[in-house]
């Protein structure tokens, strides 16, 4: 049988989210956080309209998503980004103890693959999904505002 | 010239910070930024309290000096914090660009140095200061929750 919520039903979700960042002119990466095939959480990078390094689509979904259940830890939930976290995202990730993380695109420069495995070792990682819409998405970006 | 306001100096602020989040049952970890001599954002440890995994003191005291300077980048700030940064902020303190970074005790366990140099190379990065006093306030917090 067909799943329709399957990871690129709710990756096409959190791009939506990385198309509202680029709409405000922010690097457009975006995050939902899902559980029980429901999405708990979205959010986009919010880094240059709150003035705020650390207001990355997956921190934010992250404490969304904890404010939603009511506890710190993401145990059960999936976690889907645009583009591969960064290492402080990857570090955040780790402190969730999600079930299952998902990304689009890889950060080749600053994705956390880049300096190892920085997430729990309770969390499935998968990626590649809808990989070059997410990536085209951040070209466009960083094209217009040559 | 004796200089009043050194790393111990500031680190002692931090570790203030360290001792208010003992008090409400948080790990004990405080941290200071500082610019111009001046202590311009304090913050502890929150994530029981906001029930947030990313709610630790560096992470805190980072979007409140951006705040209060009104820009993203700590370009000419130094944080103190009493306990090394683990991965999560090291990544935020790459973002954060900062002259300098001073903290006390090591992290062995989930300190950002475990798995490689994540500041900026900009970042000056010092430790061992006020050492023993700030792991002494992390292992009777854990003594304490036995």
């Amino acid at each position: 049988m067909i799943d329709p919520f399957d990871d690129n039903y709710f990756m096409k979700q959190a791009y939506q989210e990385a198309e509202k960042a680029f709409e405000l002119g922010e690097v457009p990466v975006g995050a939902v956080v899902v559980a029980n095939q429901r999405v708990i959480a979205r959010a986009h990078n919010l880094t240059e309209q709150l003035n705020d390094v650390t207001a990355h689509a997956e921190m934010q979904a992250i404490t969304a998503a904890a404010g939603f259940l009511g506890g710190k830890y993401l145990k059960g939930c999936t976690l889907y980004v645009t583009l591969e976290p960064c290492v402080m995202c990857g570090g955040a990730l780790y402190w969730s103890q999600l079930d299952k993380i998902v990304f689009g695109a890889r950060d080749e420069k600053r994705g956390a693959s880049t300096v190892g495995n920085l997430y729990h070792p309770k969390s499935e990682v998968v990626h590649g999904i809808m990989e070059s819409e997410c990536q085209a998405i951040i070209q466009e970006f960083f094209r217009s505002k040559r």
